[in-house]
């Protein structure tokens, strides 16, 4: 059966490569696992990638050794989430606070979990996330 | 300890939200978990949920009762992938071709993985991979 099993790469496009790299190493605390001029890509757990793209630098097709990889880009302030653990949120609030991240907003959701809102140096709407917002990530009881 | 725990949540933006779901339902059999006016939510696997809104849809701020989700949004065709078993490479890239789909490019990474590429109908580029991509994903020996 044919079989979606995740998603592995979720791209953010950003103008200032080394500014996102502050976000999303020093800040949101992402191991980068790559390093290029137009790409870095960072580890967000098991099979999770997310991948920084510098905007516009990706709009060409490349041709690699193993075949040739499409161009893409996206303009405007995109919106994805990362999942945190539900005891971890108030110390996270307080981690963005604390680097003079404005914190947007904050929603708790009908199936237990809660989500903060800001933005990376780009615009681009970041959420994390507790379990239980969606029906396939459900609050624990342990 | 702070720590991401995957990306819960990656978005895709498109001008037609129903022919977006012929493609995202019907052809890669993601199962639509929510189903608003401007936002469908589909789920991707185990806490992956793969959101496509309308794009312009979602540029306000949104009250809602449990809190505001801050408005975003994006122009230009974005990419992302998605995890397949290696086992099913090649019945997938069948599938894709007898729906008619377009296969972009193909790939094979020094890492054993391979991806194949092709666009949504708003012109995003997807991008199905198999384990052996990036070091957090290795190919598996079983």
């Amino acid at each position: 059966m044919l079989k979606i099993h995740g998603v592995l790469e979720t791209a953010v496009y950003v103008n200032d490569m080394q500014r996102a790299h502050v976000f999303y190493n020093d800040v949101l605390g992402l191991e980068r696992m790559f390093e290029g001029d137009r790409l870095f890509a960072y580890n967000a757990g098991p099979g999770s990638v997310l991948l920084v793209f510098l905007r516009g630098g990706a709009t060409e097709d490349l041709d690699t050794p193993g075949g040739m990889i499409p161009g893409h880009n996206s303009v405007g302030p995109a919106h994805f989430a990362l999942r945190i653990e539900a005891d971890t949120y108030e110390r996270w609030k307080l981690h963005i606070a604390a680097r003079n991240i404005a914190i947007l907003s904050e929603v708790k959701w009908p199936a237990g979990g809660q989500s903060v809102y800001f933005n990376d140096p780009d615009g681009n709407v970041v959420e994390l996330a507790t379990p239980g917002n969606w029906p396939n990530d459900p609050v624990t009881t342990g």
